[in-house]
């Protein structure tokens, strides 16, 4: 089992410092709670510092790095004429990992509850359908096999096909395209990927099956670590209109202040300098709020297919920049965050503002 | 294949006149835009009028009258006990169509887009899955092989093992409860039983496979027959709190009002008649809206596993319900509607007000 063990790996992926501490916690809930045999891999990307580098260090067994704009092959440098893909490819990068058999990919918003060890036993593609369309497989936890030569045929079917939700859901999907068709042992349980918002979408079912939820997979725009957290009182306090289930980012934030929050370096700035602090201060209240998600990590949510509908990527909302900005210049100077694909943009005062682009995924 | 065609049957269900409304445009969606072949079957308890059930035998080659809560056999009997579970005996009964080999259940509140008639070559339990909690098939649209051995069976099993969500859906993923890990064949693909919601849930994938889409269902409190519709444009106007997808809302009204609509009787009272009063008016507007959704209607969803968790039945809305009647007589004189199990209560304005109950589904 040892000899396996090594040959076996679940790799996560971080593409800044943000998502790193998810990586962290992720690990740290296969480490200490589910007692994982397997190694554990994570993928960064140049956005993670130094010193996150090294946090993850403790806790991974691998350190694997990727920048996909270099042109280390041809498939990489015709990437260059499309940036867009960048994202969806890093995530590719996993079937490279060729010094193990057998892999399971885990997103680095999902958190493993129960030992999920068994999942080695499934074959490439395995993966849990999707709550949105459930004959699409939800690309957050997945188990491949690594191989050099899947990967270049994922790349060349990418670069011909694209990604019908412009992430590597879509494209996984396209590429992995027999999986709702063809074998039930490929369809992991929803288990092994419950969406921790799926309290609304069925109750009764979730009431049912909760005990036996192994996986949870914190989607939306609004992460755990940008929830409010009290130290005095160890307790997170749920946002409402982020649906997440509170017992979910309990166990997150238990697992982030018992493994991560301590070694963590307060020098260091932003969000993660901001928890750093939070044992220094006592009784102190970590004022996570969705003010905390930067534009770069909605952009990112939404290229991986991860759009928050309801919240501030609702239709509504996205509708209003479009014909706002179709109109004219603005006569309001709100400054409108709704399209992930134009951050930062006030909605143009003067006639030069940027024509917003719709997304390519909306069909209206 | 016209043999066949007399052995195999659609089959849906009307427990009151507006669901039959329902049943009418999903025959007729059936009969005049998907041509099928096949027998229509249509299932209907005393609470349907009399003038509706001679409407429905224009469209239906048979009507199965059901009825409960009667004594013709010992598994009813101890119904008597179990009024809860009327409802959702109610679809059992489809279970006893024994002069067809197999056939389709169908939800009165879908709507057949293409002909569907290779769903007879599917064998029993085949279904599709809910996208709320996708191990989980949804019961509103199934292929199944009429058994009065079946019948009996499953009534026993409801009876002692209930149902995890109080409608047919918990119980037939009870008894079939295999469905998820067996056989990928009786894994319908999506679809055969799209939400009418989907566009919230994963748009880049309806986008995808929209064209695709054979059945369509219109879950949630609020139903095609509830949106305004103007006779002079033709055009439905969609609610957008209900999520419901502009063009199946109009693919609905327009099958409804060619085929049903000139065939009602004005006579009727309620939303019936209004509705039978359409086309004498000149380009009257139907203004339907949420108001015509009855409690009753809004209890049948909630016990069919179909509750609006993102409306109406939200958990704030039923929490603050609870917790204002928690706290004794209220101050305000509103009248919440949120809890389909305590209906027409307006929240105490004097002590004697009932006191409501939480459903029995909810883990809260």
């Amino acid at each position: 089992m040892a000899e396996r063990g090594d040959r076996e790996a679940f790799v996560t992926l971080a593409t800044n410092d943000t998502y790193a501490l998810g990586c962290l916690v992720l690990g740290n809930s296969l480490r200490q709670r589910a007692q994982t045999t397997r190694k554990l891999v994570v993928m960064i990307t140049p956005g993670v510092t130094q010193p996150m580098r090294n946090q993850l260090a403790r806790v991974f067994d691998m350190i694997y790095d990727v920048n996909l704009l270099d042109s280390r092959d041809a498939a990489n440098l015709q990437l260059l004429g499309r940036p867009d893909l960048s994202v969806t490819f890093t995530k590719l990068h996993c079937w490279r990992l060729t010094m193990f058999d057998k892999a399971v990919f885990l997103d680095a918003d999902t958190l493993v509850l129960q030992n999920v060890d068994e999942l080695f036993d499934r074959e490439e593609l395995s993966a849990a359908p999707d709550a949105g369309w459930p004959d699409c497989f939800n690309s957050g936890v997945f188990v491949f096999r690594p191989s050099e030569e899947t990967y270049d045929s994922l790349l060349k079917f990418a670069m011909s096909q694209g990604s019908f939700d412009g992430g590597d859901q879509g494209l996984l999907n396209m590429y992995f395209r027999d999986w709702a068709t063809k074998d039930i042992a490929r369809h992991l349980p929803f288990i092994y990927n419950v969406v921790s918002q799926a309290f609304y979408s069925y109750l009764p079912a979730f009431t049912q099956f909760k005990d036996s939820v192994k996986i949870v997979h914190f989607i939306g725009a609004t992460k755990p670590w940008h929830h409010p957290y009290n130290t005095a009182t160890k307790e997170v306090t749920p946002l409402p209109e982020t649906g997440h289930n509170k017992d979910y980012l309990q166990i997150w934030w238990d697992i982030f202040m018992s493994f991560v929050q301590p070694t963590l370096d307060p020098s260091l700035g932003g969000l993660i300098g901001e928890l750093a602090s939070l044992s220094l201060q006592t009784g102190a209240t970590f004022g996570g709020s969705q003010s905390h998600l930067s534009e770069q990590e909605r952009k990112l949510n939404w290229e991986r297919g991860q759009v928050d509908y309801l919240g501030a990527d609702k239709f509504e909302n996205i509708k209003e920049k479009l014909d706002k900005s179709m109109k004219g210049p603005a006569t309001s100077s709100k400054t409108y965050t709704s399209n992930p694909f134009s951050t930062s943009i006030p909605v143009s005062t003067t006639s030069t503002a940027k024509k917003p682009v719709a997304p390519k995924n909306c069909c209206f």
